[in-house]
């Protein structure tokens, strides 16, 4: 084996070095202390657990993301979790099971097998923030205002916020009655956003023409807020669940256009991430131009349900790394001073200052470290003073 | 499968609900500023990395409790690590190979296949800091001092040390020739202080006798720092290089006795803990009267060579969940305010306001809210104001 194989790390695995280390660490602990402030307690799940209570209610995707290790304790499966979520839900249904409205906060790593995209890492630091115990939109604005403002806080100046409702497809597909097999295949071609495959597959298994239509023309409708009456139009002759779906939307974009002004909205209602566990709302937060989101959630009203306990909840999380790719957030340099190697007394109490005052200060191991340091602890008169190099 | 067997978690697996999680989250920031005081530069490596990375030369401890993975990309193994510092050995050695001395702290999550002891965790906190590219007695005590700094940060108030130095047996064994099968066997038993064990073994395979006499004496010469004089006295006539270390140690206490008054040292030198990659002084920390380390480290002078630049390193690691089972800090938990569900104008400033400040602000989104909290936003003559409940 030659050294650079020891060197070597895996795609989508990397080395976070300084000083763009002590960035990430200054945007974790702003995030939680906003968090707090907004009243949402932090959590902290383990990095592994059972493979049925990591993977439990949330689909596929996540099945195939997670490591899988034997517990040599007792010969069960474990994973090391690739996603916060489901642990908080399973918190809130049985860990801490509150009465009334619960938040919760978390920050912490999780593994991937894979990259998500090319170039992704397989190694995010997930923030998140969640609400359970309400439903309604409320909440789901809460926790979209927490997510801007987490991008705010991370100096992140245009953004742009994608907006969905799994609830418009949804109740047409209960109309439409395609069997799972089918809905599975149609979903998979609007995640795509596979237009040309769209137009055949509509007539193939769609019975009710005037619904076939709906959903393809749904495919087409994306844009700015002023979409969503075109939309309502669109669904109001075929579902009241619909209707509701998109009122519930349109009055969303009131709340956040008040307080976001500056935000960017863009309704997709063919956006269906996450459409197998979520159930109301979806958003994604991007920097306005990017190809990939920073931050999105939605709301998703049964993963409790496996433990024990099913609540309304709405959330969202953000990858960490992403954030900080392109965060204007710089980290003030304090200033490096070099102390002697030994002292005592007078010199030991200032070194103490110093540092408290959030100095940096090292003791002299060799005679290099003086290039280090922007200044150097000397005695002028028999006082022990800072001085610039 | 029901629904208990969904909440369970692993043995020595567990989630850290508020307000503990909020205090670990205190103290992990809390440290991780007093390292970067100390002019230490914080770095994040990965969680996982290939097999020959994580465990190159730190020995068979390691390998056994590292949880095993394929990389699906390319089908070579890789570690979910199971400590951080051969990481931050393999980043001073390539990734950020400066010249001169370097300081490195880190904090991260680590995992273990099982319990180190009975009833400990296996996803530890770990924390650490690391000064390499320094031989001598200064870097050690810096990184003691930093040690004993951060226990004390953490209000732990009796501290005990223990130090030891393995070029004390190291020296007497090269002088009694032992094989290595047989040296090992020799360490396994020192680590078990199995002294029954330990007078049948010197007679068998110490040729010399008072070398053998010798390694049977340090096994029972534990104590105050006093007995270093008598260790000098035994090792004296046997070895130049066991003298030279055991002076090292007398130099060390001085400093740690000149600087942590309060802090109670124990001289073990049969305490080999790493004796496979230590290479110098080793060291412990313990809250008075406890069983297990809350902190420890020693020097490791070749760690850095498997990866092309063997560099003189000392440094420690603490597990953040055992420094939290017994520390006295305690959070102050500020006010839980009440807010209405949608508000505007000066309401808005605020909050933003109070919240700022470091008060935890809620919006309400059912009745039962108010019971969370110790004070509501009213109206007072058309000015909101705090009122306690």
């Amino acid at each position: 084996m030659t050294i650079a194989d020891r060197w070597l790390l895996p795609d989508g695995v990397e080395d976070i070095l300084p000083p763009k280390a002590e960035q990430i660490e200054t945007l974790r602990s702003k995030l939680l202390d906003l968090y707090k402030s907004w009243g949402y307690d932090q959590v902290m799940p383990p990095m592994m657990e059972y493979l049925e209570s990591l993977l439990t209610g949330v689909g596929h995707d996540l099945d195939t993301q997670t490591f899988k290790v034997t517990d040599q304790l007792n010969g069960r499966l474990m994973g090391v979790r690739a996603d916060i979520t489901p642990q908080v839900a399973r918190i809130d249904a049985h860990s801490l099971a509150r009465e009334g409205v619960s938040r919760f906060c978390y920050a912490g790593q999780v593994l991937h097998t894979k990259p998500a995209h090319t170039m992704d890492t397989r190694n995010p630091i997930q923030l998140g923030a969640e609400v359970y115990g309400h439903a309604g939109i409320a909440s789901d604005f809460e926790v979209i205002a927490l997510m801007l403002e987490s991008l705010k806080l991370s100096k992140i100046e245009a953004i742009t916020l994608d907006l969905g409702h799994v609830g418009v497809f949804r109740s047409l597909m209960q109309k439409a009655a395609l069997d799972s097999d089918q809905e599975r295949g149609l979903f998979d071609i609007l995640r795509r956003k596979a237009l040309p495959e769209l137009e055949a597959y509509i007539p193939k298994y769609f019975k009710n023409q005037s619904l076939g239509e709906a959903v393809r023309q749904l495919a087409y409708l994306c844009g700015g807020p002023e979409i969503l009456n075109t939309i309502r139009e669109l669904v109001a002759p075929l579902s009241a669940d619909a209707v509701e779906a998109v009122d519930a939307l349109k009055q969303l974009v009131g709340r956040i256009q008040t307080q976001f002004s500056d935000v960017n909205i863009y309704i997709d209602l063919s956006e269906l991430r996450g459409y197998n566990y979520h159930t109301g709302v979806v958003f994604s937060a991007f920097k306005t131009g990017g190809s990939q989101p920073l931050a999105s959630g939605g709301r998703y009203d049964e993963t409790g349900k496996v433990f024990g306990r099913a609540r309304p909840a709405t959330g969202f999380s953000l990858n960490l790394l992403k954030v900080a790719d392109v965060t204007s957030l710089e980290v003030a340099k304090s200033k490096l001073i070099l102390a002697p190697e030994q002292s005592e007394g007078d010199l030991n109490v200032l070194i103490d200052e110093l540092r408290a005052k959030g100095h940096r200060v090292i003791r002299q191991l060799t005679d290099s470290d003086v290039e280090l340091c922007d200044a150097v602890l000397t005695q002028v008169d028999g006082k022990w003073m800072v001085q610039d190099r």
